[in-house]
């Protein structure tokens, strides 16, 4: 068993089949070998992307949340050994492009991200091979199941670092799925005066409640979202709007209620991945003079501040995880997530 | 005549008329009365917006791009008198806001700016009132009808500033009108490496080129604007898409090829007025974590700097300023505007 | 005594006398009359600054740091009515220069500051007359007492705005006076991962620890500013040094310490006031590429922010607290201050 | 010979030998040769620094400014190949480090920098080997000798960056050797309203006046820096003090000068590499709320944005070219910088 590498590949929608792949070996000095504990189940993993990209021919290892222990390291590797406990960064850059050297390695041209057709594999394996600096070692106080949650914190942190959150002010997270209820929980970590999360699922919001001192809002299926900004408005007492948005759902409703919402000068930034064309109401925002941004993934700096959120306390993620499957039933796990059931769902590692 | 005050008001679309309305009165003692020398027609003047506002009961006197020659001072004005030639910024912020003492008095919900029914009045008077920091002296080497071209050109210094040009980055503006053209000049000055105009006019094109050492290029009406987008990074040899685009039409399409053009982590700016409600390629913009800003006006220093560009030399807008009209003939220049004649029209101070 | 207004005015260094001046009276539409209730003692109060500036012939009435309570208001104001509980930002700029208007009116050239010799007089008089947009009413849950501490917990608030402080950094304290105190738990509240804070008082530092979440630090009297930060760096386990430092003295050889404490690209914010010239390891920042800000005072936005973070419970100011004496003895809360006794020591209103 | 690699090594202060190394040959598929055509001498290859640290058993092959002729790729390389003429930016950074991954590569730890003892050789050789995002191709219209003005033109380019230049600011550069000039050149080419140049040596004036539209200043050697600030003030008519300040001596009275010269809320940038401890007007600075950065050397994006002011034609470095020697008489080269004189000396390649 020990020169094979169990692993869980997607042939198509629904398609999964394991299969003894190669193992890795350490090629680059800084490679390090993780042995897989927990992979999470994204949203992402079920949408049309990555489904419609694999095939019979070009199947692809799925898992892009993951933590583990150092299995072996490449000689140059100095900041961690094999035992370590880790969450792994699962998108490896170029380092050598304009962006990768401007800092902003998430906009890597180059970028092998973990399980993005149909290029890259993931981490849904016995064994994973990545460099060295995107394995963070774990503290103690924290399980390797909630260090797979790292993943879609550091999602929230890069989105709310990009909207340079000033001390004091106002924020509205749009949305109360697993990114909208991180964002929410690291904007008040970062010192927002008061947090407001909507969602249309009341049950989420109750939720919220739960996790993240905040104020719930629950959009009309019935208003424009013009009228549900200013019915938001009013009802959280911020006549002249709030001064931060973060968009953690997608749907065009959402962007469009959030933007009537903000402030004259105010702060939106598009989280949640929106469809291809959408509409906007340009006319509020240009009389805003308002700045919106779109933040893709999570690069430089944002697992340290993740993981520093996660070990300080500052945000609680145990509550989060719904349920754990072994690896052979992993395709439980994806249903679940299919279904709406649960918030994080786990599936372990191979078990030696 | 000298306590007369002879005006153009509008009382609907197409009803201009000329009256004696009452000599404004120095009451603050920040205030000055400034003799107009020079009306300038904006695009804006001619739309729905201002026309819809006024009517028989609520007429409007017109005009907010204007210079003229300090006519009397309050006791407290200390940085002009009498007899200079000034540049008139048209908005009037309350000074005590949030906004205002934040340094973005051009969102002050109480501005009081020229021409903007019902509330306040514009310059088209022989005499106009404003406080002593929105008159800017100008140099002996600007003539009057050049000092008009401030205002467009603070418009699009704004823009510019909040695109937050870094040197050597490329830019890209949508629009060969005023202030496109302004917008290029702009971007030229603070160290664009390479400017890019576009219009659907040739003609407009062929001015531009005499205008600012630019590249220019005629978007198809046949193609899409991720075609449109496509060809111009080919033409102009960008192929990683353009650093900076300034949106200088407010036409809907023209925003979309300029955000397909942009390259990933790129800057938008939208000066333009853009539609009520608008469509936009939102999974490209999120996927290239770009910025999206909205301009509005103009604001804290941005006259200045203006007033510097003209001064310097290096913004020379006398091929701007198409042609010339006597008060009591003004709605002519606002029949040639709406023509599309010429670029900037206009219109004399009432003589003595 | 309704139409007098008693006021303790400073003639010299320890040279305080109680006198009747004329009550203020509203002039300009905006300007409320505060009934003042406490005042707090300033550590600047006690220093050259002030007693150098004034005489015999120039005394000057001193408070700066005051709560109290609307007494009447101008015809123009809308947000406060008598009765209200206000905090009082004590510096008026002059709203129209070009600081004004780019928002750092903390630096208006026409400033007029309480208590700031010669020009303007302080607070320590039963009325005070100030603009209404520098009263800032207080909820409920916040004594009159507290409202004092708004003052020096905004220039904390605005020296922590000024360092930029993003997500997860680290943050090194120098000073646990008043000011030092309330950066530490400002820098805290704002997302900061570890406070570290500086004093050569070990008891001040004790204090400290029950005031914020923090670790501190003995500088040696013995070892050279470099070994200090070197015994600091390893002693708080950061090889690569602090990423944000305050300095809250004012004395050369802690701004020094804090220097060679600082990582490469570092942020260092001087907040205490400094000596008229101080020595700088230059070489070590040169290499370090680091940035060295000044705060000064506060400015837009800080006392909303200070007053949030006192209601929000974020930062408790009731242990700061030291003393209270009826107005009439005001000399024995100097004298306390003057001899280090307490922390911050407060003055009580004139009694009707 | 075509085995051999001459190089000139420096064995102490003034003991430059020339000697065959070993060729350098390509290891990682990204490494590229270069066959260096021209090197150039800088006043900080005279100075202790690196003179001080070589010895007779660590003697170290000079110069990190060069240009030179692509000999041969890595098979990883896609941008250039053999026969290009590139530029070469002559340090190289770790790209794994957390300063690497946050874009300033310039502050990695690991930097291997050209001519840094003990460990790192420069450029003085007839082959040097560099990775290939490293090598910057240069346009036909630049001269070999030109693209060696890159690196220090890219040292102005880092320093004006960091200054934030805004458009319209006036910028006062401090030191008229190679860097002042360039950090002018690059202020006037990014839109500042005026620059003003200081220097104890007239001539050098002389010469910056021919250089760049600039307003030249000499400090006197009697005055304080207090007062040769003042002076300045007065002379070039900016009462409120100039925007930002360009240090480019490195000596204290200067960065005085400087400071005092600054207006309030102004910026500061320290490209000059100054002394160990150095004294500064501490009490000025924190009254001012200015901002004080160290520059150190060049990094993401300064050669690209150097070499596009050179290939524009906003700066032009061919009169800052004083002299060339072949690469057996280096040793002249540096003389003739020693005794200061020209600007750039050159040092000629190894002739096949």
């Amino acid at each position: 068993m020990a020169q094979k590498n169990l692993s869980c590949l997607l042939y198509g929608a629904g398609e999964a089949r394991f299969e003894d792949r190669p193992k890795p070996e350490i090629e680059d000095p800084h490679d390090v070998l993780i042995r897989i504990s927990y992979v999470g189940v994204c949203g992402s993993d079920m949408h049309g992307g990555v489904t419609r990209k694999v095939s019979e021919k070009e199947p692809l290892v799925m898992g892009h949340e993951a933590s583990g222990i150092v299995h072996s390291v490449g000689p140059a590797v100095t900041s961690i050994m094999p035992g370590d406990r880790v969450a792994i960064e699962p998108g490896f850059p170029c380092r050598r492009c304009k962006r990768c050297k401007a800092g902003r390695y998430n906009l890597c041209p180059k970028m092998q991200f973990a399980a993005d057709p149909p290029r890259t594999h993931g981490a849904l394996s016995r064994l994973f091979k990545i460099p060295e600096d995107f394995a963070y070692k774990i503290p103690d106080s924290l399980s390797l199941q909630e260090a797979v949650l790292v993943e879609p914190l550091s999602v929230a942190v890069h989105g709310v670092c990009l909207a340079e959150l000033k001390p004091g002010q106002t924020v509205m997270v749009l949305g109360s799925g697993t990114i909208g209820l991180l964002a929410a929980a690291t904007a008040k970590a970062f010192g927002a005066s008061a947090v407001f999360i909507t969602d249309i699922n009341q049950a989420k919001l109750d939720f919220a409640k739960g996790f993240v001192d905040c104020t719930t809002f629950v959009p009309s299926l019935d208003a424009t979202p013009e009228e549900d900004a200013s019915r938001f408005c009013k009802d959280v007492n911020l006549e002249d709007g709030v001064d931060v948005v973060l968009e953690c759902t997608g749907a065009e409703a959402s962007a469009q209620t959030g933007i009537y919402a903000l402030a004259v000068g105010g702060m939106f930034v598009q989280i949640g991945l929106g469809k291809t064309i959408q509409s906007v109401p340009m006319l509020a925002m240009c009389e805003k003079e308002m700045v919106f941004k779109t933040s893709f993934r999570y690069g430089s700096g944002d697992y340290e501040v993740a993981l520093d959120l996660l070990s300080s306390g500052k945000v609680d993620v145990k509550s989060l995880i719904s349920s754990e499957v072994p690896f052979e039933r992993a395709t439980e796990a994806w249903e679940k997530t299919r279904k709406g059931e649960g918030i994080k769902n786990l599936i372990r590692g191979v078990q030696e």
